[in-house]
């Protein structure tokens, strides 16, 4: 398998950046497999995500480090790279519902999620077996609010232990302090069983029942410390009738959870995400 | 074309109302052509939609009324009953924006909606020449703060006039006092351009660009006094990118709100609707 | 838990019918808990499924069977009686794609469908493992052209050994022949990778792809002897762009799939389905 | 108002064809506003569209033509050239069916599409008064097989006339011959009410009820001499019930060949498709 440079960059737009940053791959022998690029025209962002195979390029990773690092200053770039060889390690955490849980393993076994998942962490012990069946190590931390402090510091160094870049909440029902949140930054994918902003908070099935609405979605988003305000990664939504109660809600919506939460992890491991201004711009 | 007869009922759940209802249809001679039925578990309500044709039916419309009268007392039933002869008188209202009153007149031109439109008011003059296009008396009614009163008082006097029993706010961005709600109540069907509750009030489109969203939509609802929460009616969403700038959201929202209009101006117009604890029934 | 009765009638339309039902029930001491009829215009044909609670039934199960028979006669009625405490034994054939199986093993061990599944037949022994990770028998049963009457000779005996009413083909790649699909009419639901009837027959995505469609479906039906032209229960679609390879839609394709197939399936357990000329009345 | 270049590349994949293309530009003094481009995996071929800003660009619309041809040839690329301030002059053809005709107009002329619209033809008088409300010329040119060839011939010499460049069929029910096809390759736009390639042909909800499809969808497609086997530009779908009759198909229909013929229309206005193999790259 060829492998290949990811960059992604934004920066405010000027003359000439795609020219210099396409002339700097070609220069060195690089292939463009991929380029997407975007201005945002309120703003005047410039955003961009380009992609180029490493076979016969001339300069090894430290060197592109180094050489895309003068582009960038005269740009004032903020910028991102990532080589596709770079397996993520993904930590899941998970209270009592494991349909999320399950599916992303499934997802994973299938060879469906480039990444590593060797760490489950469960505020319950139901997911046990699950985490056995798939012969991946469980972490059993159960959280109240005397333990909350000690808990967190815990399931950081076991964070750390296993070298976990990029967390997924499947159905965690706790709200981690800046602690773990801020070394995540962006790191952190949340599923909300809603169409977020509508029914933040719990119970957005019994929030939407009550309003009498046609169509629930569900949300997944970065985690950020305001609740569920984190910059939203992709949604879904399907039709309800009158004839739906609850439980069918939260039936149907386990499906939607799935589905949106495994596109969501699949756009943040192809690095497909770029997060600005507290939104995302989805290279796809 | 033969007549129907269209009864909705809601009480609370009992014993025989389905056989009841249907007894009394079958033995004065009527064929039910649609029934639909349906029990809320969580409040023990019972819901239903009765069809039949009045082709050898033994009662006239007066004494199918007071027939049934007797039947809904038995068992505490709030009903309506109509005849799909009885063609609705629809006024429309509208502001600057053009393109939902123009889609629904032309849906109303094409026969696709069971109305009379004998009347458009307008809080600009834009829509002028748009209602002479289809032959129907335009009434320029603008408001400001210092007249709506005397205007509201003036229209209800031409909505009278007119024999109105419909409206329908076609993007009208002047907000209605008590004095035309009240008799109008759940015969005012609104279309705010959100997924409600996402987004209330002005510059949903602002707000959603904010917030990031991947999915915008709108929303059809009777209009009640509290701002943009009245019974849901229908909804439908769309996809967008970041590539969507407001001025896209805006171009796709109208294609939207088009459709979700026209689709609740028919259920309304076809008695499809039960509003029932600030919620819809559809019976579709 | 109640136990309820489920009707599913249909017969020529005729004035009284859904009178002469109710008032059965009603006289009986049974209360309606949902009711969905309909007549289809063209072929004037009647449509119902009844459901009502046997709490305080006045007829036991087989009195219920001869007492409505009577009626049914009198209407030349075709109708199916079911009770909800009578649980679906489903056997799954499976080849070598294992994501619609996993999917619903996942449904069934969460709760989600209310069947047993005491068969896994498998073309392929890799599915063999999954059976293992649940504790249900996996019975191997590769098939060639030259063992193909033998092989399903054996596998009727197996599905009566265990007493198998329905049959779920979990992308199963053989073709039955009518020794396996005559005993099991309307009870053999599939699952095919495509919007039919668009791309009837093997690789719908290479189709798909060379046609350059811009959305992509996935159909459930039930199996009939003619090649992807049975009763069709439920389909669903998304889109897709040029950007999609072959794989990209293979990847979108297993998630519709799955949640085709496990809609599917509870309708079929939950007696939703009407089967009628070829086609399906689904009543949700 | 800016004005600016559009350029779209398609060719076999080669090193370096980005850079040399947006350094072309960059030298000249232009600004990317948007640039996407992709390879097709499996053929190997290059796609790109790349606008920029002409404000203090160094090359006249002629030069640019000249220079860029030199960087065509070096890569064998097949391209076109356009500039936003070339306003397409479109033809519209209509039959009896009058909603995508409607619809185009309103889009029209709230400024929704770029473009002029000098001319209707029309197979049937129906569509007269519409035009005559639009003040648009209206051509009535009734086609019957004995003087199709000769309608043919008066209605390309009338297009000539009004320098009609892109041709849109509004629901029209004539099939043209290559008369007609050949000098507007690319440029003829279609509407057809079904999904394709399912239900290709008259008839298609006919067709759909048939099969008992639970989901039916609209197709715009560049015309070819092949029946409703051209280019796709654009599909959309919405789900159907057993309920729903031949007519209410109809009326679901109408809303979705309005939506997705505005959509393809101005996909082709805005030149963000590109025509290969039969196919489209919609670059959006």
């Amino acid at each position: 398998m060829t492998v290949k440079a990811i960059l992604l960059i934004w920066c405010a737009d000027k003359k000439g950046i795609v020219a210099r940053v396409t002339n700097f791959i070609a220069q060195n022998g690089g292939n463009i497999e991929n380029a997407d690029q975007h201005i945002d025209e309120q703003t005047k962002t410039f955003f961009m995500r380009i992609e180029w195979s490493l076979d016969e390029f001339g300069l090894g990773r430290e060197e592109i480090n180094k050489s895309f690092s003068v582009i960038a200053d005269e740009f004032s770039m903020r910028w991102e790279l990532s080589f596709s060889d770079n397996i993520s390690r993904i930590a899941i955490f998970v209270s009592r519902q494991t349909h999320c849980l399950y599916d992303l393993l499934f997802r994973y076994r299938q060879g469906r999620l480039k990444c590593e998942i060797p760490l489950i962490i469960g505020n319950h012990s139901d997911a046990a077996s699950i985490a056995s069946a798939f012969n991946i190590p469980f972490f059993e931390s159960i959280k109240s609010p005397e333990n909350k402090n000690e808990r967190e510091v815990k399931e950081l160094e076991i964070l750390n232990e296993h070298k976990i870049d990029t967390i997924v909440l499947a159905r965690y029902m706790q709200i981690f302090s800046p602690r773990i949140i801020a070394p995540y930054e962006n790191r952190i994918i949340n599923i909300h069983h809603s169409f977020l902003p509508a029914f933040i908070g719990s119970k957005p099935y019994e929030q939407a029942s009550r309003r009498g609405v046609k169509i629930i979605g569900a949300t997944s988003h970065y985690l950020t410390s305001e609740l569920d305000s984190g910059p939203i990664i992709e949604q879904d939504i399907v039709r309800i009738t009158h004839r739906d109660s609850l439980d069918d809600m939260r039936r149907r919506g386990e499906d939607l959870e799935r589905i949106v939460l495994g596109r969501a992890v699949r756009l943040h491991l192809e690095k497909k995400i770029l997060v600005y201004d507290n939104k995302t711009v989805i290279f796809e």
